[in-house]
């Protein structure tokens, strides 16, 4: 028989994981004190105690909830058998109490990027095309087509990227909450992995007029489709208007830049019980790392952030960031109780398949990517970023919608953390995906960019690791390393968040 | 001098609307007893009489609302004079009272169909592919384009829909509207120009698991990322199993099928005030020719009906269908009010340039589309049709949400009308552009397949632009005719209506 391991985070904690990937079977001798009772399956928890009903269950060295009914030592610890605790009461909560020393500095380090008129750094040379409203779509989708086709003349460019959304008319433009889309529309087509270069295109009667975006655009950057006559026209002006600005962008070249100009988001999905073990720890190393070398690191999730923010607010600068980061999640529980949605809906039957046994144990997981530095912003969704260091973005926890929100706010890299796989990658910037067990590492081969599965079986460590990641950033950041991803060419649609209702 | 030309609806109207493309100088003489005070633009209201503030101002024999200050006899009536009227109080409106009666059957209509194996007959013959999560759409991107290229191999299949949506995860998928988005994704799979096959591809560990969706898929009809060994596995598993299905879709001839086996859907966007003048009457007029050869007909955009429905519940076939489409306007009353949206939100700033001064203006104009019929049944939005007749399909007015909740109800085609311009198009079913004016017909000559802009300078009636609309339609679900938007490829993505959070 295979030798059990598990891994316990914390000295405190109750339960431990199983690491084999069969899972561990029924009478297994883990150690003297401890036997299997039953079949418990990787990723999930097995019980160090026997819990009376209502004892708590602890990991990470937090209550992560209830036992439902008795649980003797050695059994599997499901989800059916954990009762979610009540999420912190957010008033209460102590702001910049614990703000954590600054650590020494990571001087030297660089990366090749593309610098912008407006001193951001671009880690990619492309070409952003804005779209006002859905209606312009089917049409730009076919000069796009025609545009690509031109590319091999622009060697120096690495892409074209029309910004589809379905934004801008039938919906509610005055609506209080109307402000997010919008300002995620116009902080994307400011992203640094374009240029400063705008191409906006948009129908003529729409409710999101191009002057909502941006004041007086100039012709050669604005395509109206109702001031042309006709389809071809309409197309072959965009194609006009946008080979200017390829001529532009094929003149640039990558120069040397200190790490400090890198803005690199970090996310997870597809989560597992290992996620907050292996992956995500190392990616708190590696974001302590990039703080250090002066850069800017974004964490973001809301709904994850929910339950271990606690953890969280004593790590903020100020009692102003601090309350930043309540009211954040105070909007969000209230868009939530809008939609009778209780908070323990994020997690996903392959979140619970692979061991999170509710909301809490995923949070606690989850804000392990944020690492040990002080939390020096908190940022509305689809905000720009106004400060180095570590900051919150405040964004839902959908893959796509988080990274539209991060693309808005400056990223110019993202580092995505998996448990269950997913093959994610964004058109707008490199996409380095970190896999929370060998297993997926092994079988995605091909979709993998780093494995921390390794941390789990002893053979690496959370800081070797991290440190892995942070080097394989700044060759990625450089166009030296290509992702998977941008390998592929795998890119997800682009989604915006809208809590404002359609019409 | 140009010739002034205006119109009137109804002869209680105490306005009239500007025909002539540069509207009407200052000093017009329109006739004996009116001069125009002011330059009147095309499409929009001179005053026929001196207006007391206060009174009504009354179009389509309809308040469209009240004069916010005196304006006299021959001024512009602009949007900023209009106060807007209440909404029809929901509860007190009758229903089932004037149910319009039937119409003499018109016999011998036919179209070139495909019949599919439950009894609905598709206008075209395209492979469609369902997504359960947006993770997949990366990976599917790329299988759909070494599709296409396979496509000259089945000469017989109009083309290949892969339906990415932003939903599946990262949703409150428990969430009590939840239901909207799911059944449209279930019902968008079974719309019948998909010939009655289903290929879906899902990641593995979504909120959305397929079985929600359909019990039992076959292992020929699933694809799940997180089962395949990497990148290029998934992507030729998804090929094999969409070929084996071109294979047997290109097998499939067109036949003979009755006109009742036609299901249409309508729809306005980017309106002007000719869009209630022109072409949403010829829409209707069409619309009850195609209730007489018995087809299914819908019409939708309940923003738009809302302000006119004291005009529809009358027409319903029993109190259950009325209290239905009572049931749904307040449904949306609430979701805006959610939202704190005003109901006079809809109208967009090109609406109002084209002369439409609020929502009530806009809602007489939008529902001349359902013509004269019975209204036999009311549909929740992305519900499928059950009747023949004339349906109410509840969707938002947002042309995309409308077009894909359409689709999910079965439409096989669609009919469009527009003032301002719009390049629409539908990837599952062809749209039939109508244009309002005969400017925008002459300017988009390579957009707009039908002009009904002829009807406002009397070179053409609503009854013989209807007809010949209807006929279009049965040359276009024949694949005889084929729209400008098929002709060039212009594809609108799909939209889903999520009322419900994200998390
Ligand atoms: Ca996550
Ligand atoms: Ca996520
Ligand atoms: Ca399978
Ligand atoms: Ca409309
Ligand atoms: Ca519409």
């Amino acid at each position: 028989m295979e030798k059990p391991i598990l891994i316990r985070v914390h000295p405190q904690d109750n339960v431990e994981i199983v690491v084999n990937e069969k899972g561990i079977p029924a009478g297994t001798l883990i150690h003297d004190q401890l036997v299997a009772r039953e079949h418990i399956p990787q990723s999930h928890k097995i019980a160090l105690k026997d819990f009376a009903a209502e004892e708590e269950i602890i990991r990470y060295g937090e209550v992560i909830g209830y036992a439902k009914e008795p649980i003797a030592k050695g059994s599997w610890i499901d989800e059916h058998k954990v009762r979610l605790p009540q999420a912190p009461e957010l008033e209460a909560l102590p702001v910049a109490t614990r703000i954590p020393a600054e650590q020494s500095p990571l001087l030297g380090y660089t990366f090749q990027g593309y610098k912008n008129p407006d001193g951001t750094v671009g880690t990619k040379n492309m070409l952003g095309i804005t779209t006002t409203v859905q209606c312009v779509e089917g049409v730009l989708r076919i000069a796009v087509e025609e545009l690509k086709a031109l590319l091999p003349r622009y060697p120096h460019v690495d892409g074209i990227i029309p910004m589809y959304h379905s934004y801008g008319c039938g919906v509610a433009i005055n609506a209080p909450d109307a402000v997010i889309p919008i300002r995620t529309i116009k902080n994307l087509a400011e992203n640094p992995n374009l240029g400063g270069e705008l191409l906006m295109v948009g129908l003529g009667c729409e409710k999101l007029v191009p002057e909502r975006l941006f004041l007086d655009i100039p012709q050669d950057n604005l395509v109206l489709l109702q001031e042309s006559m006709g389809f071809r026209p309409m197309v072959e002006e965009i194609k006009a208007k946008a080979v200017k600005i390829l001529e532009r962008l094929n003149t640039r070249r990558r120069e040397v830049c200190p790490a400090s100009d890198l803005v690199v988001g970090l996310q997870c999905g597809g989560s597992d019980a290992f996620s907050g073990v292996t992956a995500n720890p190392a990616l708190g190393y590696a974001a302590d790392l990039l703080v250090r070398a002066g850069a800017t690191v974004l964490f973001s999730e809301v709904s994850e952030v929910r339950d271990g923010v606690h953890l969280l607010t004593p790590r903020t600068i100020s009692a102003e960031v601090g309350q930043k980061m309540k009211d954040e999640m105070a909007w969000y529980d209230h868009y939530l109780d809008l939609g009778s949605v209780d908070r323990d809906a994020n997690p996903t039957p392959g979140n619970k398949k692979g061991g999170l046994a509710n909301v809490v144990e995923k949070s606690l997981g989850s804000i392990a990517k944020s690492g040990t530095s002080p939390i020096v912003d908190v940022l509305s969704a689809g905000e720009k970023v106004r400060k180095k260091g570590l900051t919150f973005a405040a964004t839902p926890a959908s893959d796509f919608v988080c990274g539209t929100c991060q693309l808005a706010s400056g990223i110019t890299l993202q580092v995505f953390s998996t448990g269950r796989g997913t093959p994610y990658g964004l058109a707008m910037a490199p996409v380095i995906k970190v896999s929370t067990r060998t297993e997926l590492a092994t079988k995605w081969h091909d979709l993998i960019d780093i494995n921390a599965g390794t941390i789990a079986t002893g053979e690496a460590t959370i800081e070797s690791v991290g440190t892995d990641l942070f080097h394989y950033i700044l060759a990625v950041a450089s166009g030296e390393k290509k992702t998977w991803a941008d390998q592929w060419g795998i890119e997800n649609a682009l989604c915006l968040f809208n809590p404002a209702p359609v019409t």
